[in-house]
């Protein structure tokens, strides 16, 4: 059988701490490093990072949308980029955000969490705006393969509240809705903690009792969103031990194009990270 | 400066009717068609439906989880069924339900709608679990190509009404929310309708006042989901006319492989659906 993704998560952040880098190849991130908005400049940037900080963090989130911009041949660099980065052994998240009906969510389920797949990862970004029941396929292969899903619950942008802040008739909001129902699949599930949610650094903490989530959390926010380690920390205490971590993308971006700077960026962020 | 979506879609419209072919390569349909669960089998099915349906109807919705399953080879695939479809005119919606901060919304932006990409689409589906707002770079490089953008608001499936019946403090419903949206936006962008929703034929009708949207409305959840033409027409019915198109995918996907058999179930479905 498969090592289960959320023992393996919590014993590489027992290792090196709760930082997750961001691999964000952004059309700006890509012009800052004095690099072209072409499918050699995505390789470039995006490589780069993966080689300096895939050895000093427990996790790095790829954001699929930069790699997608490009088309077929985007989602080749990526595939490659996957690659190096199971090579290297840190825990990868395809922050692909994806989400629809049941039936179709079998094809995602396939592409980001499939033992075959080009594009597996060890763990895949979903978005519940078709329930978070319809994400079943998802959590069915992650329990196959070892792999893990992070549902959205509350993100890290005001303009999110228009949905995610919205009330059920008892009153509870859609992101402790989703909270909920995720805890309910982790209880089923293998126990350990496969299946995980996204908590923006820069929202008020939920209602939902984080402690029996069952899950871990990946917070984005922190840095140029406005999130600080604080608020990360405060939310941090509401959940189990070890099972938190955080998400800084642009904030280490900005360090490179050298390779010194951008190591010594991420090791700051590291340390301070280490309050979590 | 180019041809906007909402008046091109208008046009193909009023010429073929308010049908839209879904082409949903799924294990399942390659497995009725008696073709293997492979890229070859995948680009078998893809091309043999929009060879079969490009002239008859006025739209396909093309299914990308089941190309991405793939990775980058079954984008590669997507990209030419594409191609093929501009030649045969057909009007194209990408069904990515993509969805995620503004500027990551950017990378989905260009990947989709951008003038030169090779996945780009004559509109896309896009999901506002992360707001509205957040998909403003998606209507931005719409207009700017002349492109569409179809947000969902009330989808097919059950587990949907988790997220989208929930209310705002004045009691609207999520859904109500995002057709308000879409349509200020429709005001202050082109008029001509270029943003459009999704709405189930399955689920009731909403509150939000629909012939006050100012674009179309893509309705799945007919045929195999369980929804029906009158269901579609009385939903239809609230909207501006020639605004309404009826997505069936799987019903008519089971009429092929037999290329007779499947040009038949759509001119059965596509003349069936005149009522709209």
């Amino acid at each position: 059988m498969a090592e289960l993704f959320g023992a393996r998560l919590r014993e590489r952040r027992r290792e090196l701490g709760a930082l997750c880098v961001g691999i964000d190849p952004s059309a700006s991130v890509l012009e800052s490093w004095g690099r072209p908005p072409t499918i050699e400049g995505l390789e470039y940037v995006a490589r780069e990072i993966l080689e300096v900080v895939g050895e000093l963090v427990a996790v790095v989130k790829v954001q699929v949308a930069f790699f997608e911009r490009f088309g077929s041949a985007g989602l080749r660099v990526l595939e490659s980029l996957l690659g190096d980065a199971r090579d290297v052994g840190v825990v990868t998240i395809a922050d692909a955000k994806r989400g629809d009906i049941a039936s179709t969510n079998e094809g995602y389920a396939e592409a980001w969490l499939g033992a075959g797949s080009p594009l597996r990862s060890d763990a895949v970004t979903a978005s519940p705006y078709l329930g978070v029941a319809a994400l079943a396929p998802l959590y069915r292969v992650a329990a196959e393969t070892g792999r893990g899903v992070f549902v959205l619950a509350a993100t890290s942008n005001d303009e999110g509240r228009l949905v995610q802040d919205a009330r059920d008739v008892q009153g509870r909001r859609v992101r402790d809705l989703v909270l909920d129902d995720v805890a309910a699949y982790n209880d089923r599930l293998d126990g350990l903690g496969s299946l995980g949610v996204v908590l923006g650094a820069t929202r008020e903490p939920p209602a939902f009792d984080l402690s029996r989530l069952g899950g871990p959390v990946l917070v984005p926010g922190v840095g140029t969103q406005g999130g600080s380690l604080e608020q990360v920390a405060r939310l941090s205490a509401a959940c189990a031990p070890d099972t938190v971590i955080v998400n800084v993308s642009r904030a280490i971006a900005a360090a490179g194009p050298d390779r010194r700077a951008l190591r010594d960026a991420t090791r700051r962020w590291r340390d301070d990270a280490a309050v979590l």
